[in-house]
């Protein structure tokens, strides 16, 4: 018995850690290495968060909060989904998580018996199906592609339903592809899922984060539905460990139970931080790194297209581009391996995000600064150059 | 399907968090309420220890760190263990993890199969069985007492040792007695569970609050242990959430696997302030600390015992007594319920420990200075004695 759990088989490492212990070993023999393979942003946490940080660990009061978090930080969050999206949340049915990852733990620890499925597209990120394996439920992943914008849909909802399924994650904007749901679709989406019987999962991490329109928040649809949400990404806070979760009313009492039990609390002087996150003075700071993302994103699209990947539409949200590369390997691993011993370049190879055509694609993260992505650029063409002369050889 | 999961019929919630709700109310309505119910330290963090979280927030390099911890971090435990046991730790098998909660998420996700039991002590701090529940396995609960000193012994083990049995927990100073394991008896306890085969997990959260001796780790005796451990209640870092795993070899790949997906990682601030409580100065400060709990836990005996209570042995670590009521009441809950309405004095009621003679015992936690116990003590014998004139009426 003395072996790990047989669940740890269905749980598989993200490869691009392989990758990124790499690219350390070559920064540390003074290598310049180019980091698009994080899912980060590089700007630092906006000030007014870090000031709100300090203060509250200056009052030496760093203890417990409640379990489901703090009472203003949770009614701030409820504000913010009336200001931004026009919704009701009632602050009861909100939970502060140690980051997504808790809202996640929390949201199938509550909700997912043995043996069943949950529905989710394929590509997605890969922690996805990892919680469903913990939970000694299985995912059943739906190959998508760019006729959907890689987004599962009420028709392929209804054809890959099963007995066992109960409930459909969907993940907008989406990591790895950077697409963002339709409303309609996302609409459809849940009506189809609720018919069915199932629990509907939002994984909504990267709002904020969209280029020329917003995304819709499946709470302006259902109330019925689980939201996993953070502080990481569009506020910047990845470090801190603070998400949250909105459950169905149904849940709130098991959610409560649970978060006292797996977090007893989130890290408190990460929560009074996040206060600040969503002031105005914050928020205009945010939405000006919005636009840099936006640039960037126009930046590395135009110059992937030039150098020969295949993108599908420009993705419109995250901070992610996902490319065929196939055109230069049929084997995407060995591309992203090869590319970051040769010319110092770290991006995510498909393989991480499922198994639907992976090792034709690769992750490009635009983490990092334009003139950056510039000698990025510079290094892939030179990369791939070599590549096609040493095939003419 | 759009209820919560089975498993949550087996996760209770703590009986506490009622008390602790109500103890709210009464003080928004002027009551002088004392609290002796939370477990948790009401000194602040020790000022390096606040410093040190500043500067690392000022900094404003608040990212990722690797899901295992920051390096420095680990091998500062690993130094620890040298220096305050005497014995070697790999830093590879020490997992930072969200606080001690993380750690048996880790622990017991990486290694308890469903329907696998896990043999533990009744009474024993609750989340210990949740734990258990949520990954379908089933506490094995053994009732102990006294003769024990509230603890497991290698007869114990083997007597209930079952089939589905696949380890043994052991939490030493123990909540809600707070008695600590004798070293003989520790090793023989792990010697026994691994004859039978079966992993061995060590709580030692409260390691550091003993009175007039250490406390031994399993690690003395075996390296092919699970230790769980955190900076919550010697350290006084409750709400920064940081604690620590260490697996045995064998578990060491999965464990990174497991973290990786279900926290990314530990709040990086937290990891950077945990390094400061490591240090000579903040030793000191602690040790300073443990001398005043030492003091108060001398006080509240003496009183307790004075008042009528009946308390096994002297308990030496944690700051917790866990007092036999029965001459006063035969349900301690209520009783528990009835001296905070009328007293102001909020205790924890023996159910929330588990169910053997739960009826007749609450836990005292002295994490309040001796003046404010004085007036507990007093506000009790007011009780007490109001209540035996009830009686005789």
């Amino acid at each position: 018995m003395r072996v790990p759990a047989k669940r740890m088989e269905g749980i598989s490492p993200f490869y691009v850690m392989a990758l990124l212990k790499r690219a350390k070993q070559l920064e540390r023999q003074g290598m310049d290495v180019i980091h698009m393979e994080i899912g980060e942003p590089d700007f630092p946490t906006p000030r007014g968060i870090i000031e709100a940080g300090v203060e509250h660990l200056r009052s030496g009061n760093v203890k417990y909060t409640p379990a489901a978090g703090l009472p203003q930080l949770r009614s701030g969050i409820a504000d913010f989904y009336r200001s931004r999206y026009g919704v009701f949340v009632a602050p009861e049915r909100i939970f502060i998580t140690p980051g997504a990852s808790g809202a996640f733990l929390l949201a199938l620890g509550v909700s997912l018996n043995p043996g069943q499925q949950l529905l989710m597209a394929d590509p997605c990120y890969p922690c996805n199906s990892n919680f469903v394996n913990l939970f000694e439920g299985r995912a059943l992943t739906v190959a998508v592609n760019a006729a959907s914008g890689y987004q599962l849909t009420a028709k392929l909802i209804r054809r890959n339903w099963t007995d066992a399924c109960m409930g459909t994650l969907i993940a907008s904007p989406s990591n790895p592809t950077g697409t963002v749901i339709v409303p309609t679709v996302l609409e459809q989406a849940i009506a189809a899922t609720e018919d069915l019987g199932g629990c509907f999962y939002s994984d909504e991490i990267y709002h904020g984060l969209v280029y020329g329109k917003q995304a819709a928040s499946a709470l302006q649809f259902s109330q019925d539905v689980f939201v996993i949400n953070s502080f990481s990404k569009y506020f910047g806070m990845t470090g801190w460990r603070v998400g949250w979760l909105i459950v169905p009313e149904a849940f709130a009492e098991a959610a409560e139970k649970l978060a006292q039990n797996i977090f007893i609390a989130t890290a408190t002087h990460s929560q009074y931080a996040a206060l600040a996150a969503l002031t105005p003075a914050t928020l205009d700071e945010l939405e000006a790194r919005r636009r840099e993302f936006k640039k960037r994103r126009d930046f590395l699209y135009a110059g992937l297209l030039g150098l020969g990947f295949k993108i599908a539409d420009k993705p419109e949200g995250a901070f992610y581009i996902y490319a065929d590369c196939s055109d230069f390997s049929d084997d995407s691993f060995q591309f992203a391996h090869d590319l970051l011993e040769t010319e110092g370049v770290a991006i995510t190879p498909g393989l991480d995000f499922g198994r639907n055509q992976a090792r034709h694609f690769v992750r490009f993260a635009y983490t990092a600064s334009i003139p950056r992505m510039e000698t990025a650029l510079r290094r892939l063409q030179h990369f791939i150059n070599k590549d096609s002369n040493t095939i003419a050889r």
